[in-house]
């Protein structure tokens, strides 16, 4: 293992030696493996969106085997999906790639203000599936928030009591804020906070606008003058967020724009401090040959083999 | 066991070999046993709309044991009720067909705009009645579908750990849905997938019809031209959202219907690469003879023996 | 045992013998032991009306010990209580009469629209007090009705694995019924039903009424003209929707009547084809020597020796 | 053991040896030992009016201490109090007087319409700390009830099993029932009943006025002349209503009132059958000397010394 | 172990030998060590206010490890945070200093007129973590407060079982006080109340203010002349009411104020005999030399070498 990893664990002392060889899997999978940087595959969408929504702009991914497929070709770092998904190719794909079991999920035949996400699959269920992590969606903001956050804590402590990484989807929604207010910086970095305080291995949040969404947060930015006019600034404020940069944080970008404005995003990542991309509907919803070429640009960002 | 059966058996590769066992069993069992289709009959009407209306067209439905009787002598892959239905035949029938216990069930004598049923069997009854699944409803689109997937995920995940296969009816109501959304193709496609992200290894939707209900989802069957004039058309994508085929889907008809125009959504389901039907009302609200054939010609034309 | 006890035990085949056992023990005991008939005397009131209106019309009730001698004397098949009446009562009479430990309660202290009732007692309870059944009140038409059905479940499940027969009374209530919907025939039929598929061994319900509440079902009476102009008949559509007469139905009579009227009602549910009577306050509420003549009319009518 | 507490024990046949020794325990104790009366002091006021309204007439009652100390020096059969007050003196007063952990509590700072109180002690926490009994409060005629019912019936059955007697403080108040109800005759009888039915050992309702709440019990109070004019007689009416008399009632007296008063009371409630008396604000809110001296002339009316 | 410390752990007879322990290691512990005050450093503000409010005045403590330095270089007796924040530095700074395991958090992105707090860490993650103790905040006004008794009463239970003290944060907020009223004298009296009553070791309340909320205190304290109108006088009532100084109450400033304002804030807790204080925002949203200056400060007010 090399220095870098070596010098990521140690910010993961007080997990078992199980968790964090399964940190040390992701962390040295696929392209990336032993950067420090993480690229992962998620496909959720299909019980988010629906399936035409989602797989109709490239029907091959009607078919769960292809997105392992692209994820391990693509030299992803880990693949993250729901129960159906990942019960579908764990036994064909068996130990070639890192796993993350999609705990919750979300759907919108019936979109609630005060959104929660229903568990859907348990530690056993990553375990019997050769899983490295589990994942779980909170929604700070929520008036349901308290009931995911315990939701989290069980499945949290179960995981870890057992090996398992533990990867945090934290999306601020909910009746208390605008809806630009999910993305304001002070929102997600408050986002990342959460996750990181309830125990979070891996934080995957939004990546940051400009807005300062609550006013008495406006006042504290403003006194102290906390640089957030580039997006590289705002990954670093969301990454010193998050234990001041000792925990893994990792973005996504929501939905599909122009790949030269994608790459642009991923150059702030990186840039800022940030760990890595969680690309989802970006990767899957092109042809596969288009997928391997932007994720290979992607991640020569994240190399440095492009600037 | 022939190739046809191994094949869909090698979908399930996750699956312990208790559950592949079972799903064989069913498979293999009846007139369509080793073809790859199936026929189920399902009695949970007498608690879902009360004995009057279920039985009095055929008076002697009163008798739990006349079900056992009808899917055992017209041939159909499996038999599923209530629990009260399947104790009071499980013994005499018992190794005749096998059975899937209904876990949960609603009544209507207070319907409410976001049903919910209540889990009224367990994992542990399926066992001792000796059956070969357990089965369960979901109303995605309900504001209480959260609830229902949670138990769906608990009653799915012991079920298959003691090697019992998991039957999932995904009908989408509720308040977020118009009375024909419940049946629009984007929604029972979208049914399928919840279903299939689930962990159920089969999985029942009603037939679809054209309408789209989501304006989302219609810009998305409107860009990529999805064929869904047909109803095998319709057929073939909703079996496509359930893991491009890979998960057993049936069909069910509904209220009763001309004998014909049964036939003919019989046709679309097997031209549109479904599964089975799964048929209640129509079958056991006529007199046995009259069933038998109803049923005979219906198998004949999943065997193909009838066009 | 007599041929008629082992056919009615011949219906819950899928039942332990130790739950066998426990019916064929009240079956056989008292008077109308080995008819296949019973006379049960329940003492809840003073839970569900409060004890002045429950016991002032004879103080003696008051006393726990009264109720178990006037089960005992009149030669009832079975005595039916609260915890605490029980309790006062199970040592001192030891194995004189089979006990049914009703296992929730409601009162009148608060009464809402959509009733549902307090789990008063256990499995466990019953068993050390010597019980052979436990019972247990749903209200099919309640909101609540749902966390009734699931309690009723649960219980159930206990109780049989451990060979205590189950008692279901089964009573529509609730904000979706009209108050004269509560008794009429569709309902009280449905309710039946429902008791069955829950996995009752013995129903109790209400006398029905030849209204028909739900207009649906009204369709139905009407089309199929199922006979419901007469008290028997209506008894007998009753035992019908309970799994076609293989359940034990037996009928309450609510307040009190003439006792020429109560001995109709009696006769009616004879010639219709019901099991029993389940008989409180009209028993309990008039002086000793008066209920044991009065008991023994109606056993001597369930006996055929009195017409 | 003297003939008349044997004969008091006799009443509770169905409970095991450990709840008969320790309801023995307590009869026996103190200065009323033997006699079949108890008197008994409750000390929750600090968790259920605040510090300063409970403590402040005398402050010594700040302490823990003090009231330990006072109930054995007066001669109580028993002290009932909150967690904190019995952790505070149970290892030093270990022995000197039995004790009852108050397992719930309501506190005034949110005073709700249909009050619940919380679970605030264990039956682990009564073993551990040497307790004879655990108490509980229910709240009849609160849409909250159901919930109190069934936490009593899980503690209560815990805490039997292992020996433990039940008191549970029975006070009807809520949405449903005027204020002046929450005292009327029909109410404290009907919430002796509940209490009863709920398997308590031992029932401490309110002393009852003359008023009757309920319309329905009004008719029975009347036709059947039920004597309720007299303290003593409304007395007798809820020692009649809580099993005829086969379970111990006692009576608490409410806010302070002049002493002359309340021996009349204590004097009533002798007189009606009544098994004592729960003094908590009447005695610890004077000073130590004027309390035993007050304490003294009640026990001494119970024992017959003083008429 | 000297003898003031001998005399408090002397209030907790109750507890086991693992529990005085602990509490003995805190009270032991730094430069108030032996005694019998302390200084706890609390750093739950990233949670509870998000991380800019929380550490932008002074960017160092956004790294977990800062917080625990402080503590140790500044001799605080413990250092409390949720679980990210101890999991974070537990291992690096293992027996350094006990630690205190915040088990329930708060965030302001959804603020509600009844607060509660969710549930974040376990007994179990406290042990494996090495700590020396649970925290737990209570709203005592809260429509919620009794689910958060309930839950408190587990934890507590369970933690004291292991050998681990009881922390408890007693904050009155809820739709039934007054702003002003948090604070309120009678109101912070009751919360130390509730806390010591519910078990707690180490009680923490905000410092109360004059006013007098509930009308039926304000009676008792007028009719009383309850000493209020000095701080020291009101901590002196506070700690009275907590088992009249039988449990360690310790107090909270609430935002920042002018040093020589807390300093006299610190001499009035002295003097009233409060325990000490717990010092949050204070300390950490200062440079970490003028903290350490500061902290030295209040220490020696508590040890008497500053007057």
């Amino acid at each position: 293992m090399n220095e870098r990893i070596r010098e990521i664990l140690s910010w993961y002392a007080s997990e078992n030696p199980g968790v964090r060889a399964n940190l040390a899997r992701m962390l040295n999978h696929g392209r990336l493996g032993g950067t420090g940087k993480m690229v992962i595959l998620p496909v959720d969408q299909g019980f988010e969106h629906g399936p035409a929504r989602s797989f109709a702009p490239n029907p091959a991914g009607y078919d769960p085997r292809y997105h392992f497929e692209l994820a391990i070709e693509s030299g992803c770092n880990a693949y993250a999906a729901p129960l159906g998904f990942i019960e579908a190719g764990a036994a064909e794909f068996a130990g070639d790639i890192p796993l993350i079991l999609k705990c919750n999920n979300h759907d919108l035949l019936n979109d609630e203000k005060d959104p929660i996400s229903a568990v859907t699959a348990s530690v056993s269920d990553a375990l019997r599936l050769g899983c490295s992590a589990v994942g779980f969606t909170i929604y700070p903001g929520s008036a349901e928030r308290n009931q995911m956050y315990e939701q989290l804590r069980d499945i949290a402590e179960e995981a870890k009591s057992v090996g398992l990484a533990v990867v945090v989807w934290s999306y601020p929604r909910g009746s208390s804020l605008s809806k630009e207010g999910e993305t304001a910086i002070d929102v997600v970095a408050y986002a990342a906070q959460i996750a990181a305080q309830l125990g979070a291995d891996i934080i995957k949040v939004k990546l940051p606008s400009e807005k300062v969404e609550q006013p008495e947060a406006q006042k504290v930015y403003q006194k102290y003058e906390i640089p957030i006019s580039t997006l590289a600034e705002r990954v670093h404020h969301v990454v010193q967020s998050a234990f001041n940069g000792r925990r893994i944080v990792i973005f996504s970008g929501g939905p599909s724009a122009p790949d030269e404005t994608f790459y642009n995003e991923v150059r702030a990542i990186r840039d800022g401090g940030g760990f890595g991309s969680i690309i989802g509907r970006n990767s899957f919803q092109r042809k596969k040959s288009d997928a391997l070429k932007f994720l290979d640009t992607v991640m020569s960002i994240y190399e440095g083999s492009i600037q």
